[in-house]
């Protein structure tokens, strides 16, 4: 984390003595329906625009965090597995805890098991920091909002600013150079019906991580350029969607979204193709469905899986073209 | 043929009377290596922007076409296949000929044959309209330029206006309202190690019509927008790549430029995705060439088929890898 990262949250933070000597944090993954793609500040983690998302109740990261006076580096555990300290994730994972260190020699046992594959474009980051800074708070008992913690979860990783929350949630972008109107806030609408189904194309790690993606969109895409407003423009339409449960609205928009977010990478040179063959068949039964009158959607993030946003009076049909589909309810 | 085109040959033309009973004429398929994607000007193919070709000389069409007093209706005849007149290709080769007819009931009978499956993708309407315009220009005598004959075939076809000439060619843009600098000429360079290769995915009959296609990009792709500047800049780009025989500089620019149409398409809604799985995983090979240090690129139109672009010496290791690729040498 760079020195603006370090300066913002010690101003934001009302102090760095920890209250407890264990905290626990719960987060669920997210999916967007209007994409964050683009950073207008690498080391905040600050988006080019903001973005919408619904989280998944039942797919996300435990994370069990605490203070451990005879570790002499972090002790990062994933899934059971104590990883090395050179190991990339408990890297990143030290990294953002350098925020928040009491002193420069307190280290952190961080705990955390994901129930969804790590780096598959499922989301686990997101989730990942967004339970972290949970098991912060509860550590160190700062007090903070909702709102509030999602802007230090957002410096972890963008989409984690969603995750503090279920349902639907809108990152908003903020204006501000330091990020402090960049943060996450609820939707307080529910959608019963609303359906998500997983389509697993590929769940191995991706060869270009999304910051590293999403910087090369900016630098060498010139289709890039209409991206932000469209994107800007695709959250209120999906917010107006969601408020009318509007289905049709909601889908169209959220769809049209991930393929213009995948065709700002595709513009990218070198070209960043996420895509599998089996994500464009995937597709292709998509809107062959569709052509048949079943209403289903789909959106897709940086990976090869797709994500079929449907309602539930649809779900056979999409289980019968679809039968490896896992479906969740968000609601 | 709208009003526009009609007043537009009339004054074009210096005359109507045929010279011949017959004409002939032949002309080569393209391929664009910089992409000509949305119209300006729908009636008379006036494109936003300019675009470069490389001609295949052994594909493309062969049209003979004369005048018969006993006709009450055009005959197309296409690889040797009498069509009836409310055949679609019939009813636009009509429509095309009604802007040279010397008098309303004067019909002609046009015999032409495809080296190229139709409507694949594989430009077969370029060659068609370049064939039919030399035909035309035989037939009548009108003793006009290559570029000003490309201008004909260009109201035709947009891409027939490149396919007048052998080799590299250019078609301008143009910035007149009547069209009349919106024609291609040739690049005099030659670049005998350089090769094509074609691999057929699909030759079907597309879902979407490049027309048809190109208006709901410019009426629906946001992305858009920044396309006509890049590819104006990918035009001048290749044609220095050209003159300096840099095949790195040849490919890059030509896999960009030609991802980057596709990727408008992709952002359009409802989206248009002429790939199909085993477009994606041919695409995945040729990375994978590249990888290995085999320098490979493709270029793909509003079609499913890849165009493989190497020079000869790495055409072992192409083959290898597309075993069924039909190689093509331009010069």
């Amino acid at each position: 984390m760079s020195l603006t990262a370090h300066a913002f949250v010690d101003a934001f933070l009302p102090h760095k003595t920890p209250a407890n000597q264990l905290g626990h944090g719960q987060a669920p993954v997210n999916i967007a329906l209007s994409k964050y793609w683009g950073k207008r500040h690498l080391e905040l983690n600050l988006p080019t625009n903001s973005s919408l998302s619904i989280s998944l109740p039942d797919l996300g990261t435990q994370t069990q965090l605490s203070i451990q006076s005879e570790l002499t580096a972090d002790q990062v555990i994933l899934n059971h597995t104590p990883l090395t300290t050179d190991h990339p994730f408990a890297q990143r994972v030290s990294q953002f805890l350098n925020l928040f260190r009491p002193s420069p020699d307190t280290y952190f046992q961080v705990d955390t098991q994901n129930s969804v594959p790590t780096g598959a474009g499922l989301a686990s980051s997101a989730s990942g920091y967004a339970a972290l800074v949970l098991a912060l708070e509860e550590l160190f008992q700062w007090q903070l909002t909702k709102p509030q913690l999602s802007i230090l979860a957002r410096m972890g990783s963008g989409s984690a600013s969603r995750s503090l929350f279920q349902g639907f949630a809108i990152w908003h972008k903020g204006e501000k150079a330091d990020g402090s109107d960049s943060f996450a806030e609820p939707i307080d609408q529910q959608w019963p019906d609303l359906c998500i189904g997983l389509v697993k194309v590929d769940i191995s790690e991706k060869a270009v991580g999304s910051t590293a993606g999403m910087q090369r969109t900016v630098e060498t895409c010139d289709l890039y350029q209409a991206w932000p407003q469209q994107a800007e423009r695709n959250v209120k339409t999906i917010q107006q969607a969601i408020e009318k449960k509007d289905f049709t609205q909601l889908g169209e928009t959220a769809e049209h979204n991930a393929l213009s977010m995948h065709a700002t990478m595709i513009a990218t040179w070198p070209p960043i193709v996420y895509w599998q063959p089996a994500s464009l068949a995937a597709m292709q039964t998509v809107w062959q469905l569709r052509q048949a009158g079943v209403e289903v959607y789909f959106t897709m993030d940086a990976g090869p899986n797709l994500k079929l946003l449907f309602e539930s009076q649809n779900q056979d049909k999409v289980l019968e073209a679809f039968p490896d589909c896992q479906v969740i309810r968000p609601f």
